[in-house]
């Protein structure tokens, strides 16, 4: 159906990669026209011999490259050009760039194709998305930051459109640093380095401590974009099963034993995906373990500033006295995801690679936003903002709790938790949570499906349900979309309920 | 000088790094006090039986550690716990960290501690800086984009704040197009990525094309920045000599046909750090020879709207159609630095890679600082910005000129360029800029030293002058600084001009 397209199973080239290629030659040579359909996904993958999956990515990445667009319940057409105007530059843009086929090992691992699709299904605007775990648009300070914004230009306008230091805004690290001593934690500037977000934190750890092939220890699920970063690193993953207190401790006493690894990465607060708290005696287990097996922690605490019930526990930094911790947060779960400003605080041997290599990467954050961001934390603007977001927030869990319970089939089991943006959804056997995910975007629902935080592709039995940014009415009506598709696929089949628990992955 | 400090030859350890751990052990075990002061780096280099420069290279790092401080005339210090509220942080980031001993390579390279070297250098705000290409801080049109900043707030703060596309704020990418259009290229938004700065763009391109051991041809001298990528990446690093009109061709064709590089980079226009501009006829020649030996051309094009002088030429992205060429842009040097935006415009199979990497690298630069740049530029800011600072420079070149000339001896030599943010200068025999830099340091006046621009060490009769940032008195009392060190360490040895001739290394 798309002439001409033809799969090499010998080829090095990933088979999505070459059906990518295979339709963007077809279109440079005129044997797809723009405006043609391509074939749906389902029959494309029967006639290459291919995972229907393998097909979906592709298509999905001929999409962000806009050489294809999906129109919902019609299919996927080749992009008609847009305007007069760049016709010129559209044509050598997809003309262009044949001759060029190999590239470095860093972007062609497995995990790129994998971010870039979670990343677009996330941001897509139309209809209700449960996929991002991002925070609620409409209760953002607007008006406060701007007002942040204005005294900081008005005040030092050319020093903070400058260039500033490779580390951080000065003030910026000193108020981080402030509020990581108020949780107990010995953290002072000079150990803190701002980064873009912590992706770019996650980013600067990981490329600094490891060299491909080296191994790696990971929660079982974990955060996509640090499976991502691994991807490109060529990290080799050791994943190690988390209960509902997180990593497993035998588990990781026999992964640290036999892999040997420099770095262990865990979420111990509102692990993302699942949700789960590591409870204070098991954080314990965890640093002891690092230490005796002197490799270092790398602490992803995005969210425990977004608590809005039940004690806040120590961080592994502060339990630590920030020795064998490398500790990771941002503002964008908690504040404003546009600023891009995360942060880690690393021992000085480590700090001092990372802002070398943060300097190679982009020469420093822009000292604006930091400044800004500064000014509004010392004006007291987040903590009022988060008085603001957490019973919010709450409100929206248990809207969506309720929900699920009056949706959804007695087989599906979900936790209920008490921070964060997101609850985690386990299907009972028989249902795949990919399938789900494509029925669903069908309906204009997006969710993240579980396979997109395991590294093996596993996990099609879980998803995620962001629900800090969907408004009540959405959410109530989204989860009943997902009602209908899972009764349609599941029926009453409770049989299968009792038999999910006999085959229970780790993670339940 | 300092107790217990030690170099191991035999170790994988560069000398440099075990001088800053050498010195952070002796600190952390009370070997030295705080407020004690270091050997200057001249005795420390003589005991430790290494090459100054190295330590010069270990106290830098260590002052970008907080452990020590310099003040001009006195020396180097063991640095004292600032402030009472810290100091339980101070001390566990003195005591941490022992425990990691190795790290990647890409944070090992030789190039890493240089690039942070040039740029402490650069940031220092004592004294007057010719070093850094720092646009004038007192030209920048602060009010103008605060009102840009201000307007985009008010009309849609929420979409702002919230994450962006990967690829960039999709306004922001047409208006890059247009401009691109306007000049020539054949360019298209969605060929376009939005990056932190021209750095960010610079570290996509090569790390999407390069594995470590790689060959990658690069004009020598050139740019730090992409020196330090390339450091970091492990590339195999193929320098090729610049004449007055950019690489010289028949060495580059010698360079491909021997090492098959996979890409090459170039500064066509106000070459950095030589201001050399490429003719046209060159231009065609290197794209030719590219597409000959069928590698890209990476066209770092930071400076060409900043010409205040003579006529533009193409870019090599114009004359080639975007075909082979990658185009990299900022607008940290036309306009403001701390917005923290460049871009880059690639080919389809490389931009989709590019976007893929700056996803796992930062998810993306802030829509904020985006959508307020799309915000001036669509008002006519930077037209109008380019028009204030545009004689602005030119009247500070000519002070720059008009002062070497009367201050510096004859044998001295530098180009005049008709555009950009500084001058190169070439030194007569027996003069080292390093020694210079040093030397000019010592009387608060700072330069880029020439080796900071080449891969091997080299360059050490060049050095680098910016004007662009630098007032016009202050132009005047640091060239006569200069032209004081010269003459003292020169005299009148008007022999030793002549003899720099017939040594000219080909950058002349």
């Amino acid at each position: 159906m798309v002439p001409g397209l033809k799969i090499d199973e010998d080829s090095d080239v990933p088979v999505y990669r070459q059906i990518v290629d295979g339709v963007r030659a077809a279109l440079a040579e005129g044997r797809l026209l723009p405006g043609g359909k391509l074939p749906p996904t389902r029959e494309l993958a029967r006639q290459l011999g291919v995972n229907r999956n393998t097909v979906v990515a592709a298509y999905e990445a001929l999409a962000a490259e806009g050489l294809v667009t999906s129109h919902t319940g019609r299919g996927t057409f080749a992009t008609e050009p847009a305007e007069p105007s760049s016709e010129a530059g559209s044509a050598a843009f997809l003309a262009g760039g044949e001759w060029l086929t190999s590239f470095s090992r860093a972007v062609e691992g497995p995990g790129v194709a994998g971010l870039l699709s979670v990343y677009r299904a996330a941001m897509s605007s139309d209809g209700i998305s449960f996929a991002g775990s991002y925070p609620a648009a409409e209760l953002m300070p607007v008006e406060r930051f701007r007002s942040a914004l204005d005294a900081v230009l008005r005040r030092r306008g050319a020093e903070v459109l400058s260039y500033g230091p490779t580390s951080g805004y000065p003030a910026l690290r000193e108020a981080i640093a402030a509020d990581m001593r108020s949780k107990g934690s010995s953290a002072a500037a000079e150990g803190i380095l701002v980064t873009n977000g912590s992706q770019q934190a996650v980013e600067l750890v990981f490329r600094t401590m490891l060299d491909r092939g080296d191994p790696v220890v990971i929660e079982e699920p974990t955060y996509t974009g640090a499976l991502s970063v691994l991807s490109s690193l060529g990290a080799r993953i050791v994943g190690v099963p988390v209960d509902e207190e997180g990593i497993r401790p035998d588990l990781l006493a026999l992964a640290l034993e036999r892999h040997r690894p420099r770095v262990v990465y865990v979420q111990p607060t509102f692990h993302n995906p699942t949700t789960h708290v590591m409870g204070e005696v098991r954080r314990l287990e965890v640093l002891s373990l690092a230490s005796r097996f002197g490799c270092a922690v790398v602490e992803d605490d995005w969210a425990s500033d977004l608590r809005f019930e039940g004690a806040d526990l120590p961080t592994l930094h502060a339990m630590d006295g920030g020795r064998r911790v490398v500790y990771i947060s941002t503002f964008s779960k908690k504040l404003l995801p546009g600023l891009r400003v995360g942060w880690v605080a690393a021992p000085p041997a480590v700090l001092e690679r990372l802002v070398a290599l943060k300097q190679i990467e982009d020469h420093g954050s822009s000292p604006l936003l930091q400044a800004a961001l500064h000014e509004f934390l010392a004006d007291g603007g987040l903590a009022e903002h988060l008085d603001r977001v957490r019973p919010a927030y709450r409100e929206r869990r248990d809207i969506m709790l309720n929900a699920l319970k009056r949706r959804l089939p007695d087989g599906v089991v979900w936790a209920r938790p008490e921070g964060g943006l997101f609850l985690w959804v386990t299907l009972p056997v028989g249902i795949d949570s990919t399938d789900l995910f494509v029925a669903a975007r069908e309906r204009q629902v997006l969710i993240s499906r579980g396979e997109l935080f395991h590294a093996d592709g596993s996990g099609r039995e879980t998803f995620r349900l962001t629900y800090a940014s969907v408004r009540p009415a959405q959410i109530e009506t989204g989860i009943a979309v997902l009602g209908e598709l899972i009764h349609e696929r599941w029926g009453g089949r409770s049989e299968n309920a009792a038999r999910r628990v006999d085959e229970a992955v780790p993670i339940l």
